[in-house]
């Protein structure tokens, strides 16, 4: 039985508690945080404790914080000498304080709190300091995805950007998509079945392949319309700057 | 029965003899088409023919070509006095030849040549100018899909534009990613099920909601660096527009 804490009482952490505590083999003995009403959540369920009384006896903790609380807490809470894995894209290991065991445990996935995920398909990267943290690491994370990578710190960054481009900016396409629906009288979710085939096909086909419309025909008149029925000037500079890296991409290819 | 004559041979076309075919109460008679390699396709299952003969009788055609040729060929083929339907986003429907009974019939989706798709859950816009056209134009749609729609060709061009956001605009930022990933000797496809989930979770929460990021929390240090890995000037570019309309638009709202 793998034993974990988890610090943090966020959305992160909820899926975490709910993905571990669905194994046979790993469980969570304690979830501390600052905020009782975040800990409200996991009382009824699991030990819950503040930042300042830590003292269940576990294999290792999860720091599912912000980014910017990474340092401070894993000081300023008596870690010395536990594994501590924190969940961050972009922070590096080295961020965690030293005499811990510093540790990552990055899911690569959106967690929301409305909705429930399994981890099963989500990709989990891990890094350590030892070889010995890295296989209990890996046993827990084996345990919750059938996909588990060890990845250094500036490449675990690099694929955060990446994820930046395919889902924070992915979202906010949908948003502008969204809005011009409403504009227009159109039920926006009438948008979602070409939302989801524009995801599910490059399952098969590369983006680079599966790319159509009017910048990449090089259909100026498409574009120029399309220019002028929108309606706010940074909708129009984001459509005039991908349509054109779009187009010059394609253009180069013929 | 509906008989149902489609002049073009792309993706779009075989699309439609496809679902129209799998229908029990329309079938495609007549597939007509200028490329006698297109026509090749359709050849065992349906009556072919160039663009100079079209003789079938049916109770209407669906002109699945390009948007530029939409006009030419409503012309050049002798069409005169029947039920025509294009399939374009943003052509009007007065584009098509005079004398022929203008019609549109667009299916909001992308399609591939190599993906199967049902029509059941894609919404299809159409337009006519007569009530008759349109019962008829709708009873066809309603074969196909559980979404059918009278739309005008203003309105049509506004789902267009949507779709651009949506589809051509999210599937470059998938691009981009995979660049990204398969630089940093990271498998592209690991991010799959992160942009799954971003399309999937948009029925739930609507994108303006569903908003996460760097960008959305004002994480400066992380945009900084990000900018610094970025080793193509218009990634920069489309990272900082990008970036920059998101942190407006959320910082407005604190």
């Amino acid at each position: 039985m793998i034993r974990v804490g988890i610090i943090g009482t966020g959305n992160l952490a909820r899926h975490l508690f709910r993905g571990i505590g669905a194994t046979s083999t790993a469980r969570v003995v304690q979830v501390a945080g600052r905020d009782p009403a975040g800990l409200s959540y996991f009382e009824n369920n699991v030990a819950t404790t503040d930042l300042d009384t830590l003292t269940a006896q576990v294999d290792l903790y999860l720091l599912a914080v912000s980014d910017d609380a990474i340092p401070t807490v894993s000081t300023n809470v008596n870690l010395q000498g536990k594994l501590v894995a924190h969940c961050s894209g972009t922070v590096p290991l080295e961020a965690l304080a030293a005499g811990t065991r510093r540790a990552v445990f990055y899911p690569l996935q959106t967690f929301s709190r409305e909705r429930e995920l399994s981890f099963r398909t989500i990709p989990i990267f891990i890094e350590t300091e030892s070889s010995e943290d890295l296989e209990l690491l890996r046993s827990l994370a084996g345990l919750l995805s059938d996909t588990v990578m060890p990845l250094s710190s500036p490449k675990r960054r690099e694929v955060h950007l990446a994820a930046v481009f395919a889902n924070n900016f992915t979202n906010y396409l949908y948003g502008i998509a969204w809005e011009i629906a409403a504009d227009a009288g159109i039920e926006p979710t009438l948008l979602l079945p070409l939302i989801r085939e524009t995801a599910e096909k490059i399952k098969e086909i590369p983006p680079e392949r599966a790319q159509t419309g009017p910048a990449k025909r090089g259909d100026h008149r498409t574009m120029d319309t399309h220019l002028t029925l929108l309606k706010k000037e940074h909708h129009r500079d984001i459509y005039r700057i991908l349509s054109q890296a779009i187009y010059t991409a394609y253009a180069k290819k013929l």
